[in-house]
């Protein structure tokens, strides 16, 4: 189970993995898991830290899910560096990392899909419609095969953070789902894996994006109408970027779509655009006035 | 928790039942769970004499779970019976019996869904296509709340015994399943909650149903065709009950349909019928010749 050439001890099973998690629960330690896709950053690195802060024990997971990409989107360009991760998770300090391959995780036979409805529908969901089934089925079996205390999601996938948290409600799975703040380049454009895929002319306008979503949401919070905000986020974005899916307020829980007058509630600026055939989604929270 | 006039500890709540299960868990207890709808008659009772052969502690749940009727089923009619359910669970020595209500089960805003193929295909889904939907979720649910080293399924139910087993396996649900064997009346009627809505003359009818089903299984294992076994079985049944949904040979594992000549593999008889407004399901093994 330990890779003499890495510093950080890798479960490539759920049997080495449940081996792993059972030793520290009879230690009646508190056990973190942060699951990700890999190609790791400095994003994925502070939600290793925050899960360290109530933790005893922090584990990564690094799966590329199949399920939740469509035949036409990233799944094989998607960047993988298991080494590089694997140090950056060492150097954060977390006690475990999970690599299981695509047979362990979808062994011949397997049938089953966990699909959701509210917070999982609409945004993502317009461009994306295997998206949320694909990570609710993944997160499912992680948190099952885990059984943490606690699972740690970035902010900047907004919406995937709501559809895990009711996943977790509805499920009654006995974990504590928290919120990983965002993390950004100096220009404010949020961490993603997927940065690296932009040109450098693609990157200078990316910046853009968590801009237009601020200005979006000073205006929400100093009493301007949701429609009328909305339309001003949306022409800025058209004019900035090559493609909007969407830039939208939503109730800041359920991601409802609100009235179109000033916000009665807490909210939250969304926004999916392409530059290139690169997508990159952001979002912030707009705090009622 | 105890309810005084009840000589069996009763959990209502999800935090009861964990409360209890944790306390086990702590005294490294091996775990049994019998999951059902209440009503119980010997056949459960025999699945929680066989959980106790190899468990410390054994609780049943009684929930009749809305989620695998359809709206002109009898969910309202099915029959309810908590108090001599208690009464008999205490006498086969079970340890707990957790009744959630609805709330508890799907609080508001409830939105998740597991849904199966494989097995869940044909047969029962045929004719009640959001059946192992239903049951897929509710028992994802139950497992994840009890964890329970081992659950135990009668087999009268056989297809959604496969449907279990292939849940868990995909869940990573680290459970055993195991099948209970059917139990039956002296003339060879399977039991089941629902016989109470048999009339005398549809009860008389009721037990060709096995007869059936054991010549189907003599004629497959003496080497008959399987389509030749399978249209006789048809013709009696439909001589015999008022509406026939199926009755087939399957292979014994995943349930699929079998080349027309003679068994070559484990397989399953496997049938659904009408006497009036009842519907009841048997099945039996046909060992290959």
């Amino acid at each position: 189970m330990f890779h003499p050439d890495l510093a950080l001890p890798v479960a490539c099973s759920i049997a080495e993995l449940r081996d792993r998690v059972s030793e520290w629960r009879r230690m009646n330690l508190r056990i973190g898991l942060v699951p990700t896709m890999g190609a790791l950053h400095e994003g994925h690195l502070a939600l290793v830290k925050q899960a360290l802060e109530s933790c005893d024990r922090v584990l990564a997971s690094i799966f590329v899910n199949p399920a939740q990409f469509a035949p036409d989107e990233d799944f094989d360009a998607y960047p993988r560096t298991l080494e590089s991760d694997t140090e950056k998770l060492t150097t954060a300090h977390a006690h475990l990392v999970y690599v299981p391959n695509h047979r362990e995780m979808y062994p011949e036979g397997f049938v089953t899909t966990v699909s959701m409805a509210g917070p999982a529908l609409g945004l993502e969901s317009e461009t994306r419609p295997h998206f949320f089934t694909g990570v609710a089925t993944v997160i499912s079996k992680l948190l099952i095969q885990v059984m943490p205390d606690l699972a740690v999601f970035g902010e900047k996938d907004y919406q995937q953070l709501m559809v895990i948290r009711q996943l977790a409600r509805d499920l009654d799975l006995p974990v504590e789902v928290a919120a990983g703040r965002t993390v950004r380049e100096t220009d404010g454009l949020a961490l993603s894996s997927r940065n690296v895929y932009l040109s450098a002319e693609e990157r200078t306008r990316a910046a853009k994006l968590n801009v237009i979503l601020k200005e979006f949401a000073d205006a929400l919070h100093q009493g301007a109408p949701v429609a009328e905000a909305q339309a001003q986020a949306r022409h800025q974005a058209e004019q900035t970027f090559d493609h909007v899916d969407y830039i939208v307020v939503r109730d800041a829980e359920m991601l409802n779509p609100l009235p179109s007058g000033p916000l009665k509630c807490e909210a939250r600026v969304l926004a999916a655009i392409k530059l290139g055939k690169t997508r990159l989604i952001d979002n912030m929270a707009a705090p009622k006035a």
